[in-house]
């Protein structure tokens, strides 16, 4: 282990608990940055109240928002204004919505080399571009990570791709992560974290690797990183905070658990096609279709660049009539040097439709194209109906495809505007320093505990949760199949959503894809029989890794799970919401259990503790009771943790404990 | 008569029907120009398909595309794209979306001095500032005009306002309208144009009249009225058309049938307190209240010159963390010239949120305030719930006092930044020329006959209307009280709105408000008896002016309304799509007919077209039949209308009139 890479250099340079060396193995980490988005955000600050928390206790967390900032009505107003209480009050920073999205501002003005992140987006990985170990995970982890506790990750592989060569003209960053897609596909980087070395990193920017760090997550790969190195340097130069710098480079000599490579000389410019970012193909096979719509900005192309390139192309041209090309510009900082380098009069000039700094359209918040039309995005996703047109035909390309098409009104290979419009290839030069404005980042209050949390109507405080009783005797409300998913669990979409920060009333939604009458009947066992469980087969809770359906469930007096099998995301949510996610040890007993059966569990606590087998008296109504054994596999740690009624009340544990010690 | 105002000016020049110097009685006037916005455009092009319409026979109309920019879903932008097909095809300019909001694009681009204008938008009055007649009105209205129909209105008084003086340091225009509504309130312009006049008006830009002009509006005028002068001629000079201009001033010693008289040097900072623009107050009787948001843009304060003093009075400042400084760019080319007068950037820079040129918050679409706090708009407009949250506190002011209040996060009296910032009134200097860009605005087509119409799968065609039946049999699906309004008849809101240009599915929300059985008994009714009627009693359909609540109902087979009395403009919109509104002549009859009843008309064509009265015989199911007489007040040119079956089977049979002797 003397010779080692860079994610193995910041793996060491954190690790807390576990064995780095042997992937698969459960490890703990330091965590030195926090991200939060709005959408995620309100939960993780809710966490935070219930937890109790003091005062954040990384090094920086910064409370971003960027997703929800088309205001149709008070809420996300109101939740604006209780973000901006609630980073005041925890000691966050509280980027200003419209201030730019998260992932690259974070890149701009916190992110440093050598540091953990982690985040409450999927895409917090792109700050691998300035040699960060970056996750992005669930918001009850975040807010761990926030109140001081390690993060807990399985040790991925990792996979080390080599570059070598340099982009031909009118090919881009986005095209070697397109390249990646092409090869690995939507799964092919599940549990790797996918490191990037050799001599064509160098020719690299800063920002060129934050779009391939940031479609990492495409990949499904825990995380994506780069070295630190020269262009790291020059990027924290035009930052203005060079001294924020430090060289990280793999060892010479070191290794990966698996390799690849990439020349990109040879690289073309490509296209994913609807609807999965893994659909690639080489833009002339696609070449020609007409396009009603061309989308630049989000975190995947959110460089000064990406934007110049596209102003450069469409300068002093027009766009094709029938195509509305909309711009997201990035952040409030890129578009003061937009002003600056004449990106934006470009753009706007040839008929760009300009939107506040945010996600947009990437995340369907604004934008959808008319019907069965095609869509070019520089975005990083183009998953079905996610555009808000549900027969949508996203395409993802890079910023000069995008650009090269909304000029011809059809799906165009960028190295043709060569011939068409006689043009030669925009060579951008970086400015070496960059206009900086920091104005729009509040900083974490000094007084934050005399900060009250700004509640609108629609955002309400957490209930307690109990400890894990230790006799339960409780109906079974359903009894579920395979595959049961979190949307089936709880629902996502525009009905659902506005209460992301209001329990009671987003708990009406659980399990209604499955039975309506689940939440009138959780209810009412709730107050007279003190709660309830449910029972499914194999693979429980698959699907998105919505925190909330585990927290709704619970709400509702949830008190266990018993299934053949659980998705590995949700089966830690309900352990971190004090849910128990009982194994059945004979899968035949399944038929042994019906709904509307009682169960009854007796000594649970000690059981769970010391692992010994569980139990489950199951009271039939019409015959007579019977009897079997359930098991659940959680380690030490989730032992604990759900005794105690999850992750909150572990650590409000934690904390008085640490009082009663200060007071001794 | 020989001394003439601008109005009878204008009027004189374009009267085609009636006596123009008797207020009151009705004319008919040509039109020279249509406005056409998204909104309510889809409806009016669905209707000049409906007509038959070959080119538009204005000299120029234009279909803006500004309301719904926020793409949620395939809707808005499906839309976009029929109204660029229908633009197409019946020669119409087009302006693309996000290009800008219609009056001031009109203005910059279109309008002339001396010309009519009917808008389909009720700031179309806006267009008063350069000198012409431009009024607001129904969608059938406009589609009329644009078939080259006269425009019929009631002639209007007109009401002279001297205007002296100048305007002090840190008031604007806007605070003149503020003035005029402090003293008429929102009811005060009903069945008037008011005509501006005098040495004050020379010291007023043409786009400080807009202002005026676009919110005489909300006085209830028919339209306002400025002379074309030598600012109106340095406006358009810098828009690189004066060739356009011609001088327009009224006759010395001419009259005015009502007079009134600002002196400017008087005016103060004034404010339209929630929820009417009619409760205007001085500033300092509020300030110092806490606010959320300030907005700057719309159709009320769109000029250069106020998104200039705003960036001035913000610059090199940061705005306060509590406020959500909001910038609704009214136009790309006031963007270009903003970007080079260093607006942009001042405002970008001091903390804005820049958002498509467009209507935006104006109408509800975007920036909805937080609840329950304080927004201060720049725009027209502060009814209840009308920016999208229900308690909302909108506030109605200058750029002067949305800029000082952004700074200080308090409403702020723009003169005491004298003192808090060392500040002096930024003066500024309009650009001689400006930066024009008609790239967005795309030509009527050349061959709009071969225009296909592009219609996705929530666009449906108008359904042929049948002539007024000679013989009726139908029964009374409804029996009303007083006030019914427009909101009952066909309510509005994000559920309905959707359905704008989907006749067959906006429909099922007729009369919903007041009987959830409505659609389904009136298909029924429809299918086996061929129609029916309903009954009310005083001021039938008040409320909004809204077409559909005479289209939907036709369409689910309505042939008469039996009432005591009817709102004016509803009682419009039942002739022009066919519906017979009768009174009862002893209005005791109201009581012999019920719901449930069927009613029978015979010999219905003659009686309408000669005045007779028109006999009702009602037949009961338990009861013995009895009979009562009513009438109609329509004119010679209603019942022609109402005849054929509404406003579109008139045009149709004058254009087959005309083709038949073309072929003559």
């Amino acid at each position: 282990m003397s010779k080692l890479n860079v994610t193995q250099k910041l793996i060491k340079a954190h690790l807390l608990e576990g064995d780095m060396m042997t992937p698969g193995k459960e490890i703990g980490i330091k965590i030195d940055q926090a991200l939060l988005q709005d959408a995620t955000g309100t939960l993780v600050q809710l966490e935070l109240e219930a937890m109790g928390l003091k005062k954040a206790q990384t090094e920086v967390a910064v409370q971003y928002v960027d997703h929800n900032l088309l205001q149709t009505d008070f809420k996300n107003a109101d939740d604006h204004k209780f973000l901006l209480s609630a980073a005041r009050k925890f000691g966050l920073w509280f980027s200003r919505p419209g201030n730019g999205v998260s992932h690259p501002v974070h890149m701009e003005r916190f992110g440093k080399p050598g540091k953990t992140l982690v985040g409450s987006d999927s895409h917090t990985p792109a700050a691998g571009s300035l040699g960060m170990l970056a996750i992005g995970t669930g918001g009850l982890d975040v807010a761990a990570a926030i109140a001081g506790q390690p993060y807990y990750v399985k040790m991925p592989q990792v996979m080390g791709v080599k570059l070598t060569g340099e982009l031909p003209d009118w090919v881009s960053a986005k095209d070697v992560i397109l390249e990646m897609l092409r090869r690995y596909d939507v799964k092919g980087g599940v549990g790797k974290i996918i490191e990037y070395y050799g001599p064509g990193v160098d020719t690299l920017s800063a920002m060129d690797r934050h779009v391939i760090a940031n479609m990492g997550a495409e990949l499904g790969a825990t995380t994506t990183v780069f070295p630190s190195d020269k262009e790291t340097k020059k990027f924290l130069k035009a930052q203005q905070r060079e001294e924020d710098w430090v060289e990280l480079l793999p060892d010479e000599g070191c290794e990966y658990d698996l390799n690849d490579e990439i020349n990109l000389s040879e690289l073309i410019p490509l296209i994913a096609l609807p609807t999965s970012p893994g659909n690639v193909v080489a833009i002339e096979e696609v070449a020609g279709k007409k396009i009603s719509q061309a989308v630049f900005g989000s975190s995947a192309n959110p460089g000064l660049r990406d934007f110049w390139i596209a102003g450069a192309i469409v300068k002093d041209k027009s766009i094709n009539p029938d195509v509305s090309l909309d711009v997201n510009p990035t952040s409030r900082q890129i578009i003061q040097n937009m002003i600056d380098n004449r990106a934006f009069a470009n753009l706007i000039k040839a008929g760009a439709r300009f939107h506040q700094s945010g996600c947009m359209g990437c995340i369907g918040m604004g934008q959808a194209p008319a019907s069965g039309t095609i869509s070019l995005r520089t975005m990083p996703r183009n998953f079905p109906d996610r555009s808000g047109t549900k027969d949508d035909q996203v395409h993802l390309v890079s910023p000069e495809t995008a650009a090269a098409s909304a000029l011809t009104g059809e799906i165009t290979d960028p190295r043709d505007l060569e011939k068409i419009f006689d043009m030669k290839y925009p060579k951008y030069e970086a400015p070496e320093i960059e206009i900086i404005n920091e104005d729009m980042l509040v900083p974490p209050a000094e007084n934050g505990e005399e900060v009250k949390l700004e509640k609108g109507p629609n955002i309400k405080s957490l209930p307690t949760i109990e400890p894990l009783a230790n006799e339960i005797d409780v109906p079974v409300l359903l009894k579920m199949g395979d595959n049961i998913s979190t949307d089936e669990i709880l629902k996502a979409g525009a009905e659902v959503l506005p209460f992301r920060s209001n329990l009671p009333e987003i708990s009406k939604f659980a399990f209604t894809v499955v039975d309506e009458t689940f939440y009138d009947r959780a209810m009412e066992a709730k107050e007279k029989e003190g709660g309830h469980i449910v029972v499914a087969k194999d693979n429980y809770a698959q699907g998105s890794s919505r925190e909330h359906a585990a927290i709704a469930p619970k709400y509702l007096g949830q008190h266990a799970v018993i299934a053949n099998s659980y998705a590995r995301i949700a089966w830690q949510n309900l352990v971190n919401f004090g849910i128990l996610p009982l194994e059945f040890i004979d899968e035949a007993d399944y038929d042994k259990i019906e709904q509307g059966d009682t169960v009854s569990f007796k000594n649970l606590r000690e059981d769970v503790e010391n692992r010994n087998n569980i139990k489950v008296l199951v009271k039939k109504k019409d015959a007579e009771n019977v009897e079997f054994e359930t098991k659940h596999t959680l380690s030490d740690r989730q032992i604990n943790v759900l005794l105690k009624g999850g992750i909150i009340n572990e650590f409000k544990y934690r904390l008085k404990k640490e009082r009663v010690q200060e007071e001794v």
